[in-house]
């Protein structure tokens, strides 16, 4: 069975697993710890526990359980002081308080949700991403950089703080792996977090594995404005530390122009700018916009995303993984 | 296999369940809804759910899956807007929005903790426990009338507001007994409000099945103070319309006088005066101290407590079972 390990953090994850979760392979995804918005910077601040939120969502993803448990885990209170909070993460910072090790609770509510694969804390210290701009302005914790719109302007550095020990575990995965795939997410909040890690970017040139970068297909106001998908992988480089990737798998889908409409205020789509790259895979990743369902429901395109589909997502990986 | 239903609420149903538990019984609990102090009460306010704590203590007692599980329901976060709350009060209050209904909430939690039995609420209905003294002044809810100091004074009346209709489930089990358990558990707190539900002194009345009254060891000082057994007994037939008991399950055994010394304060033992009546049963049912571990351990005595054992009651209802 072919090994393949996903890295990121954020609902990019839930997309490459949720599809990869149907075909036979050795699965297992490496988490980025840096998330601090929501009710995991809550959980953090008040509690002490390492983020559940990415985690919760990648369980989720891989879980073999009912659609009932599914729910429960995204359930989110409404009221009170508990007002905010997903069921998941609870359940993700009581277990680590009782066994008193993250990585354990990840294991134990593993088990509780059946999961097919491993879920992997690239570390498990407690960090908080940081980030400096060209204006010396510091922007601190992933909340704040996600919320940003002036990452455009450039910036100095990004880093975690305090320096953390990366989860060998981790490191391990990637070396053993056939196929890793980075992305889609965040460049700044859920990809480059990763590589911040202290041998997280060795390992990614070490490894035999063949590395996969899957491009976004939005970019986001004020983060990534204009960036095609050249730019995307030279900014991951200044972290990998080299060119590490074998495949760049690229959306070619048009979305309708009624839903690009509704995305007129963000960035556009990345653009591809590698057309003459021997490495870059091109389908049409787009999540199937049911037509029909947007006629009989006037409600639909509230709901309508420009997102990527999880199983197209998953036959183009599964080809490159099948080829080796 | 022999059919044992336990009526109460709150931890003397904990302590019953985990005993029969480790027998070869078909049990079941039927848990008054009346709680509303502490986490439930704080859940019952703000998510609107009907009350968590007392089914979760049931759940645990009667759960077969890890230690780190029953743990988990029992883990109570500390900081915070989650400061207070039980991990499984959580669970149960967010599958009841999932699901929909406190039933089908307790069934799914019954299932990932793996329980042997069934638990069932008397009635699905929104309750308050109400209560009238004397004096003319109402004590509004459960929390309200178990701090009360005023109760050895008398009342006017105890009900449940709106007047809740029954658990259908809860009669076809009582029915449906060989042996039906009442107490130990809070008199006006976790018993009669069982017996306030519409139908179930009725259903005790008409079951075939044998009914064991188990008297508390304490009295509560401004609620019981100095009742003895009939007293208790007396308070009971005045909402179950008969004496209803076949058995009274009654301690003889004597605690050490360093504990009894730590509930000074408290209202005393509750007295036998019941030793003529051919249905008492008594037995040493007290929790054992362990000595050797007091003299090792200059905090233990800070962690005794009169309090019955699990295996000695069950060992006495199971003489009861059997000779049937």
């Amino acid at each position: 069975m072919k090994k393949v390990v996903v890295i990121g953090g954020g609902t990019g994850n839930f997309v490459v697993l949720s599809g990869l979760r149907n075909y036979n392979v050795d699965l297992s995804v490496i988490v980025s710890m840096a998330d601090d918005g929501g009710s995991t910077g809550i959980l953090r601040d008040e509690l002490g526990v390492l983020p559940p939120g990415d985690v919760r969502q990648c369980l989720v993803a891989l879980s073999d359980s009912s659609r009932l448990m599914r729910s429960l885990m995204n359930y989110r209170f409404e009221n009170g002081g508990l007002g905010g909070h997903n069921f998941g993460n609870l359940l993700l910072s009581a277990l680590e308080k009782v066994t008193g090790s993250f990585e354990k609770a990840v294991e134990e509510a593993g088990r509780i949700l059946s999961i097919k694969g491993k879920v992997i804390p690239v570390t498990t210290h407690q960090v908080r991403l940081r980030m400096i701009l060209h204006n010396g302005k510091m922007l601190e914790g992933e909340g704040a950089i996600y919320t940003s719109q002036e990452l455009d302007k450039g910036f100095r550095s990004i880093y975690l703080e305090p320096f953390p020990e990366v989860n060998k575990r981790a490191i391990d995965e990637i070396m053993n792996a056939d196929v890793v795939v980075l992305g889609p997410g965040g460049l700044y909040t859920s990809l480059i977090p990763n590589l911040l890690v202290d041998g997280i970017s060795k390992a990614l040139r070490d490894t035999k594995a063949k590395k996969v970068y899957i491009a976004n297909l939005m970019n986001r106001k004020g983060q990534t404005t204009g960036f095609t998908v050249s730019r995307h992988l030279k900014e991951l480089q200044r972290f990998t530390g080299a060119d590490v990737f074998d495949f760049l798998l690229v959306n070619d889908g048009k979305p309708a122009s009624a839903l690009l409409k509704k995305y007129e205020e963000e960035a556009g789509m990345v653009e591809n700018d590698l057309r003459g790259d021997s490495r870059v895979v091109t389908a049409n990743l787009l999540e199937a916009q049911k037509a029909e369902y947007a006629k009989a429901d006037s409600l639909s395109h509230f709901r309508a995303f420009i997102r990527h589909d999880p199983h197209k997502l998953a036959q183009e990986l599964m080809k490159i993984v099948s080829a080796l």
